[in-house]
């Protein structure tokens, strides 16, 4: 027994990291040819990107794909990128666990220092051929270029060939590589994931030259860089005990206050102290003296001090308006028949960093209705192609009971079916990936939870718009059918007993009764006009309240129509619409501006302070509206109305003189 | 811009792996406190468990969980393996990437010597708290116990507290942590992972303390060690062209011919030498010498000499028997109607790595028929509790038309509804996981494919089942009343023309028309008692081939009714019934021994040779049985037989009779 003691003993030995994902390169994304093909591409160019932003500039990348031979490809990635200076090259690319962005808490595509070091090792095992890398910065005249040759067993690159050449380009860098894959089309493929690219990039401008020949190009949707997102310390609220002593332990700080004050976010001097009172740590007490019991004790103070929620400038979202517009610009061929508005919802936190979610649904038009919604997984505006089924995404769109808003689904979970596509959009300052090759978002409760949320806002929008259409279309009927009908019989019955034909507005509105809401939207001359016209086929005056929500700020005041009761944060503007006599129609309008044509195409649009069941064409206000000035008043009796009893009578005779036909 | 690739430049930096772990701590499993809790306990069963099957002991795993306060609980988990010698202590548990089984080709649970280690830098992390070790190796008479304090920035563990103490077990070792976490129960829980395990492993015998109180036994239900799996090299049509050159660059073979036969397997050094004359490499060049040309060469070459497939006694799959021993033993409370025989298949490659994939089904009971079925996956015996949906498995099962074999599906993709509980294990001496938490098999395409053939031959054991429980049922009914009615009309008209009753058997087989088959088992006296009963309810004498699939080597040969036609390998067993003559009985039976009771309880039963359309109770033979001596006459007109012309006369006149009563 000893002997197995000993001999386990013997065989026990270091893993060098690259020797770990030499072996293990499907946790990389390497798990098939075809999917070889795409995570190279994929890392590549999402390593061009953080490049380009880093250094504001306007993403142009290029990217190649060429047939060797049989499963063997050339992959060529080019951006405009600020390059990267010669001595680094072979850490960045040839080396795993190696990077600029692992230590930085800052929103962007690569933070583990592996991927593109991962695509170079992958080429080099399966053809052997070393990666070859030309860069340029600004300041040089020529570009450097070199052939990189990993050493798999200590994790290191070595430069060959190295040699300067002239480019005519300013500034980027430009990646080659020989590698083992299969290329392939369909849903997941090297075009899907670039057109994912482009829909959550609408800054970024890119070629792709396919091994079966042709240039495809997906122009940028807006000339304007994302905003330059800041790096942030760790937010105290999410620091683990462990990882405390490990930071007091390292800290250049010479007192506990200067160390809470430095190391963290949002910890003033002043909040410093107060966190140490609680804890009953002294305020110059060397940082590298702190005790498991003191670090609790600070720990648990942090949760009873107030401290400010953590910044969010260090996280970019698409925005509401973008989303819709990329979906437009790169889904358009699907004709869809609506886009709901996209939600960008408040940033929130989970173990000290920033997160935040957004949300699009695209629904009809050419999309199936026999099978499951398609799902566009993004993450810090990096599509995830792969592993669907793992992501915290997929689970939370599982978890929503989408029958309530008008998609089929089984017992009310698992994804649903319908002629939909779902866009989930999870911006942080540090994605928790299951695995490496970054392709989904892990399960960590807090997440989760804000993709459903944001998953239900849309989906309400969806509902609303599809609840509409439904009964708008019904009552259309019933509608045409009373307005054909009722003047033939008047004048006929009129005719008979002699007398001149009746007003019979009267009568229609009593036999529709409902308040009848056309809204729509056009563009022209750079504006937007919106109108909302309320025709009120009900025997009495009414009075009601209508909602929208709008981008307030474009609205051109002298052009409203009705001035609005109240205006709420997050474009929520009230009407308080007085009185439309019974027969008449008020028509609420106004123009707005600095708005691009797709980024306001329909209203959302809600009524309240009336019978919802007798309003055809908007919904009742949804609970979550929380009216400030405003008070709704709940339908109540409304005064009697000349028109309407002129109305009854006639009908009362056209009623008389029909059965006397009979 | 210069300015911004020198500062980019500047913040290059290396990343140490576990400084990359504690960062990506969800990688590893530890993305909720729920999860992290059953994550440690899983990392260090596991472990366990592989110490002791490589010192050919019978695992005793002790497993306790305490809760210690809001959210912190104290793990300790037992074994009675090997031990481990003192100074590897704070290697094995303090260090990731460290380990003995990343470096062999067997079948382990542990591949990456990551799991432990990141149990024990979890817990530091959490809750500043070192792990308390305490091993003993059987020459020693005293245990030695230790505290390690990790160094995540430097990946290292220091012991600390170290001591001896008396320990009363031969050998063992004993790991307690401090970590944060929370306790559930349910689908996802310690509980179900330790019931998995019991279910792979039968041969373990696990004991599991909740911190609710309490002592859980998983009782083994085998004394037998599963065999022992030897440590294979690569197999040369796994190895890629880069691996083979560094292979090359730092083998000790002086000679191509011994670099090739010392570093695969199944290559001799006649089979080396005809590699490289196809390769035209000479036989004597040195190694590392080996130029890419060449090593595209000889990759080349090895899919044009004929090798050997790779050995497979380095894999342990549990085998049919077991597996429905133990589902039946864990499982029994669920009182399901059917467990479909499982399957085990034969063992195959990927990437020089073999692998066998075994499958079983369980059916009915009191599992729910209006959920999607329930999915237990395994990988060389380690349940797999995350991640269902990244899983190859899950593709696998998604990918299957559940609709053929009598699940519920939509459009035939996706998990399939109703009352089953279906069972995937993979054992490789390699299993590519989708990451470093072992919780999904990667999509690789060789073992997706297995695994959905293996799937296939299982789900047509289920069907076999349920069509003949739905014909019996179905049949039954008509039979029950021709049975009952027709004697009493043949009775009351005898009695009414006054002529005696007449023989109404062929009435009865004219109309039904079926040859019905009743088999069954039976136990008793440590033997099997088979029986076929074929009744032939049809005017006609009938031949057919009745086919079962039997261990054969257990039955016993004086016991049979009727000798074999045809005994194929995996006991396919055929007779030929020469004749049963209308309205008789022909039995077919005989005795097994050698076998557990639960190891074969149900007949897998196929006909041929007759119209399967008049058969009730065993279904026509599946193509794939290539019969080899016995020919096939499909159904052919029988003779005319008495019995049955008696009948028809008989039939006739009852028949007249009944017009008469009219």
């Amino acid at each position: 027994m000893a002997s197995i003691a000993h001999e386990l003993a013997k065989k026990q030995k270091e893993i060098s990291v690259s020797e770990f994902f030499e072996k293990n390169k499907h946790i990389l994304g390497f798990d098939s040819l075809t999917r070889a093909l795409i995570t190279a591409v994929k890392e590549s160019v999402d390593n061009s990107l953080d490049a380009c932003e880093d250094a504001g500039i306007l993403p142009e990348v290029f990217v190649r794909v060429k047939k060797e031979r049989n499963n063997e490809y050339n992959v060529v990635v080019e951006d405009n990128g600020p390059g990267i200076v010669k001595k680094q090259v072979p850490n960045v690319f040839g080396r795993l666990l190696y990077g600029s962005r692992f230590h930085a808490r800052a929103q962007r595509r690569g933070q583990q220092g592996i991927g593109v070091s991962a695509v170079v090792m992958y080429a080099q095992i399966t053809t052997g051929k070393p990666a070859k890398i030309r860069s340029k910065i600004s300041d040089d005249d020529v570009a450097h270029q070199c052939e990189l040759v990993m050493d798999t067993k200590k994790n290191r690159a070595q430069s060959t060939k190295e040699d300067f050449v002239i480019w005519d380009k300013e500034h980027g860098t430009r990646l080659e590589v020989n590698l083992k894959g299969k290329y392939v089309q369909g849903r997941q493929s090297i075009f899907e994931y670039l057109k994912g690219v482009a829909i959550v990039n609408p800054h970024a401008r890119l070629t792709f030259v396919p091994p079966d020949g042709g240039t495809i190009v997906f122009e940028r949707s807006t000339e304007d860089m994302p905003p330059p997102t800041k790096e942030v310390r760790p937010h105290p609220e999410g620091v683990e005990l462990g990882e405390l002593l490990t930071m007091a332990k390292y800290t250049e700080a010479k007192k506990m206050t200067s160390f809470l004050n430095t190391e963290f976010s949002r910890i003033s001097l002043r909040v410093a102290r107060e966190v140490l009172d609680h804890a009953d740590v002294p305020h110059d007490q060397k940082p590298s003296r702190l005790t498991l019991d003191q670090a609790g004790a600070i720990v648990d103070a942090v949760h009873r001090v107030r401290i400010m929620a953590p910044e969010t400038d260090c996280l970019s979202p698409i925005g509401e308006g973008l989303i819709r517009k990329s979906l437009k610009n790169v889904l358009g061929d699907l004709k869809a028949s609506f886009y709901a508005p996209p939600i960008t919802r408040e940033p929130k936190v989970f173990a000290g960093n920033p997160f935040v979610v957004e949300v699009g649904i695209v629904y009809g038009g050419q999309l199936n209705k026999e099978e499951s919604v398609q799902i566009l997984r993004f993450a810090n505006r990096v599509p995830l192609m792969y592993q669907q089924g793992a992501c915290a995404t997929t689970q939370a769109i599982e978890n929503v009971d989408w029958r309530r808003y008008g998609l089929e689904q089984r017992g009310g979970k698992g994804i649903p079916f319908g002629p939909a596509i779902i866009l989930v959009h999870v911006a942080s300052t540090k994605i928790p990936f299951t695995s490496e090759s970054k392709e989904a978002v892990a399960n960590v409760p807090e997440i989760r939870e804000e993709i459903e949320l944001a998953l239900k806002a849309c989906a309400r929008r969806l509902k609303t718009h599809l609840n509409k259409a439904e009964r708008k279309s019904k009552t259309r009927v019933k509608f045409d059918i009373v307005q054909d009908i009722i003047p033939m019989i008047a004048q006929k019955s009129a005719k008979i007993v002699g007398k001149p034909v009746p007003d019979i507005a009267g009568t229609i509105t009593k036999i529709m009764n409902v308040v009848w809401v056309e809204d729509g939207v056009t563009f022209d001359k750079k504006k937007h006009h919106v109108s909302v016209k309320l025709y009120n086929y009900t025997p009495k005056s009414q009075r009601l309240h209508v909602h929208m929500v709008l981008p307030y700020d474009g609205v051109v005041g002298k052009s409203l129509s009705l001035e609005p009761a109240e205006v709420r944060n997050g474009g929520k503007v009230t009407w308080d619409v007085k009185r439309i006599a019974s027969t008449e129609v008020f028509e609420l309008s106004f123009d707005m501006k600095g708005l691009d044509k797709d980024e306001y195409d329909e209203n959302e649009l809600y009524v309240s302070g009336i019978d919802p069941a007798s309003v055809i064409g908007a919904d009742v206000l949804p609970g979550d509206w929380d009216l400030e000035h405003v008070k709704i008043t709940e339908e109540k009796p409304a005064e009697a109305d000349e028109g309407a009893e002129n109305g009854e009578v006639d009908y009362d005779e056209g009623a008389e003189v029909i059965e006397d036909e009979e």
